[in-house]
């Protein structure tokens, strides 16, 4: 992977696992239980595609040290997640930038295997979501995924196609990257705070 | 895979699709909701079959035309579903045909790979039941698969054990495959009529 | 595998079984609900450890004895689970001893996969967990593997940690997995008994 593609992995990995220790908060698991749902939120998306795409051993088996990041988000919110004002909120805004992430990583992870576009698309969705999706499934939330007037999946599939367009008009991969996060975000934000 | 088996094939993707949109109808998603929910009910039980045998990338990320027409399906659903009188009776309806078409093409796929006759019958069950019940458990509805009263897995098992008969009796695979479809469908209309 | 390791998969295997049987009887699922639930919960926590390491395909696929196994114990559960004072009470039991030989089965599958320490260790406690989170997902019940007070999570990763921290000190392989077994189920037992 290109160094724009390693930073995005990364950042959403640990971003989701943030969250995903959030929702554990909420659901007032313990230790164990925060590294758990962490690890499935941040993890979820990503291993979920490399199966489909048949990349085995998945991503994070071949570099541990993703874990022992998930880990460390994982304890950290252990320790200072009674400190939040609202802990859904953060959840809210937290999981917006990691789905801004996820999507051009995963895109990124396809383009470089060669399938076609519509697959290219199909996996930056299921990157950006299914780690989100598991987290809420989980913890017996309505998942953010499908719930009403959040616009999620539409967010994803905008940022993809995003991606795909910039990709098409003859801009660079870092540069139809960052459009595709950019776009994802700025549609998921627009969605919390007018949606 | 033989022409028989190619036209199961897509027939239950393309069945399949329109109960997943007639779901996400029930559940008021969005556009890209029933898309969503579409594509994870018809490649859902395929996929993990796939999986499961080690063939991968799996199905549909080899043939992308798939995911076309889960979209135009879903699509379709999304302008039309209300003007159907029952949505669930419609859903119910094509779940019995989507079923007694995935039966067989999971059974075809897998005997193709020449696993013993136990895994083929569980291949068999898997690809027509894990979609629905992916589906069932995302929309948070009761699945099909588990309703009491439904006799849903005995029917994918007891079509799946008829190809399997009609194979060891010497009938060639098209006659084997219509046999398993036919038992599926007329076991599950007699539960949905009768049940 | 070696023995002591092939002995724990196929404890795991029957006992996870007979868990999923008891769920489905409290479901009041038909026979072939049961076999279902069973199969799932036996062989779902092996499964995914297989398909996260790329064993593929996955270790039931290649051994068809497994299913008639857990097809044996879901059928013997039909027949007897009326005669039994608390389900619960024998599943939760149940539980703690398939957990118990689960979490070093998996150990002992990914040692010999010569993944990193901390692989092996997740790799456990997914072997250990998965199957009976999809029985209570399936079967609607609270999680056991998230619940509050059931530190079950706790109770894997201590037992995985205990056959790494023995290898190290020294031991051979098959008393670290009955080192594992013997820390997971007693801080199991203990957690039920006082937890």
């Amino acid at each position: 992977m290109i160094p724009v593609a390693t930073a995005l992995d990364y950042g959403s990995v640990v971003i989701f696992a943030l969250t995903g220790a959030l929702a554990a908060s909420r659901s007032q698991l313990d230790l164990a239980g925060f590294v758990f749902v962490a690890a499935l939120t941040a993890v979820g998306g990503g291993t979920v595609r490399d199966v489909l795409l048949g990349r085995m051993p998945v991503f994070w088996v071949q570099r541990p040290e993703y874990m022992v990041l998930i880990a460390i988000a994982a304890v950290a919110v252990f320790f200072t997640a009674h400190l939040l004002e609202s802990r859904y909120r953060v959840l809210l805004w937290l999981d917006a930038c990691a789905l801004s992430v996820a999507v051009p990583a995963g895109v990124a992870v396809t383009l470089a295997t060669g399938h076609p576009a519509i697959v290219v698309l199909i996996m930056g969705v299921v990157t950006g979501t299914v780690g989100g999706l598991m987290r809420d499934v989980l913890c017996n939330e309505v998942p953010l995924t499908l719930k009403q007037g959040e616009l999620y999946l539409s967010c994803a599939f905008a940022g993809g196609a995003m991606a795909l367009l910039a990709g098409w008009a003859g801009f660079g991969l870092p540069t139809a990257l960052l459009a595709c996060a950019g776009v994802t975000f700025a549609l998921r934000a627009g969605s919390i705070l007018w949606g």
